[in-house]
């Protein structure tokens, strides 16, 4: 089956960029945090404060995360950032996030995410819950056992 | 031999947050970015500008990076960022962030990045250039054989 | 009498520069509240997230801001911003940041803020909501009549 | 006449919004800036490289700013930013910027930039030059009288 996918296209700001003229590498995991929450409003037909409130979680943080910066980019290149979920755990999963200018694979990132709500019994606190079933149909995802343990 | 390691505090503000009040993680790669200028001043006894300019580089631009978050942090946090050299190669070394709040590792970073200089052949362009042997001394990192090839 | 102040030291960092070398200047605005947060935990001697569930609010956010920038900042640079608030209403106040680089005044900054709570009717909402007396009394500030109006 | 405008659309994202769930006053500015960006490209048909390079400038920065917060913004708003140049003066411009979410003008601001070279004695150094009559001619704008003084 063909993974769900979304491409954003971002135009290379000035305020992006670093002295030597080229992209500080910190925007680059901003871009990828707003094309996770493209992929989900794709996916599930809601904006990022509608899928908090209907699924009852406080936000999907990410927990790990590794990218390479093949090419450098600079103000004013327009790139094309790619992203898909490529694996689902019980209550987190990973995405990929593929960065082009033009044909070039200019930067290519990874996360892995936590689908994260209020601790229960503290709720100054917060921790990892179950992915629904319904959010990775909607994915075309394989709902796991329930018996996987924790992810 | 013990590694020259530089440590910074920050203390975590209220615009580092996100809506779930804990440190929206591009943040984090701002923070070890400052932290490997840090180190490199402190072993060269030298400013950013000033080292940029005794070297003739236009930057040491990260182009491979990653990080885990065990544990979410929040504004208001106090929280000691240590840094050091744990790879040289002959154009690029491999730095490690480690992220503590009290005594646990909150988030363990590693950052490869590249001695950069303008491209003589063409100036707007820039590429890796040879770490001095010079600045290597001054962190005792031995120097590498000139026949290594491409780091 | 003399008005309560705090002052930061702030280096500025290469990732806080453009591609002229310079201070983006949104960067100033993050400083000045990161100083505004400063100046309330001395004067409180409460940190940020202890001030808000002290006094039940949920931010103090900007209104309204003003700055100029008179003379450029360059990555490297240490600067000293001085903070103090000039003038207090019923349910905000206006603050002053005076950037400092050596003996010249390079970037003074305005910011009026909102003391602000949830919105009882509805809470996603938030509003103004009136400064508490034991507030203005650690700045030394005189209580306003409670009929002087909004503010 | 009417005067030259540009409008685009911001869909305000996680990362932009601060613990209150709102955004922190620092990300309108780093719009505005692309909005000042896109409105110079759309009046000289030049991204904001080529145009640097056409000019022989090294920015616009700004040197005098002020905004206005009145109704906040959530992640998930989309919000349209209209520029435009509201005086011109002989190496420096003034621009306004109007956020507006929905009908309400929810952030306008205003920032003064400086048309910027290098300085011939100090290449390290940046001053502001006069702006070139062709650029104003772009705008529809009157072309200053050279005896008009500095701006």
């Amino acid at each position: 089956m063909t993974a769900f996918t979304h491409t954003r296209m971002v135009e290379i700001a000035w305020g992006d960029c670093d002295p030597a003229g080229i992209v500080f590498h910190p925007r680059y995991f901003e871009w990828f945090d707003a094309c996770a929450a493209d992929l989900f409003a794709a996916a599930t037909g809601l904006g990022k404060r509608a899928m908090l409130a209907q699924y009852g979680i406080v936000g999907i943080p990410v927990v790990e995360v590794s990218a390479s910066f093949a090419r450098p980019c600079r103000f004013g290149d327009m790139v094309a950032i790619t992203s898909q979920v490529v694996e689902w755990k019980r209550s987190s999963f990973r995405l990929l996030h593929e960065l082009r200018a033009g044909d070039a694979l200019a930067a290519p990132g990874y996360s892995t995410r936590a689908w994260t709500g209020r601790d229960p019994a503290d709720p100054a606190r917060i921790r990892a819950v179950p992915l629904p079933a319904e959010l990775l149909a909607r994915f075309g995802a394989p709902v796991p056992d329930a018996a996987t343990g924790p992810g």
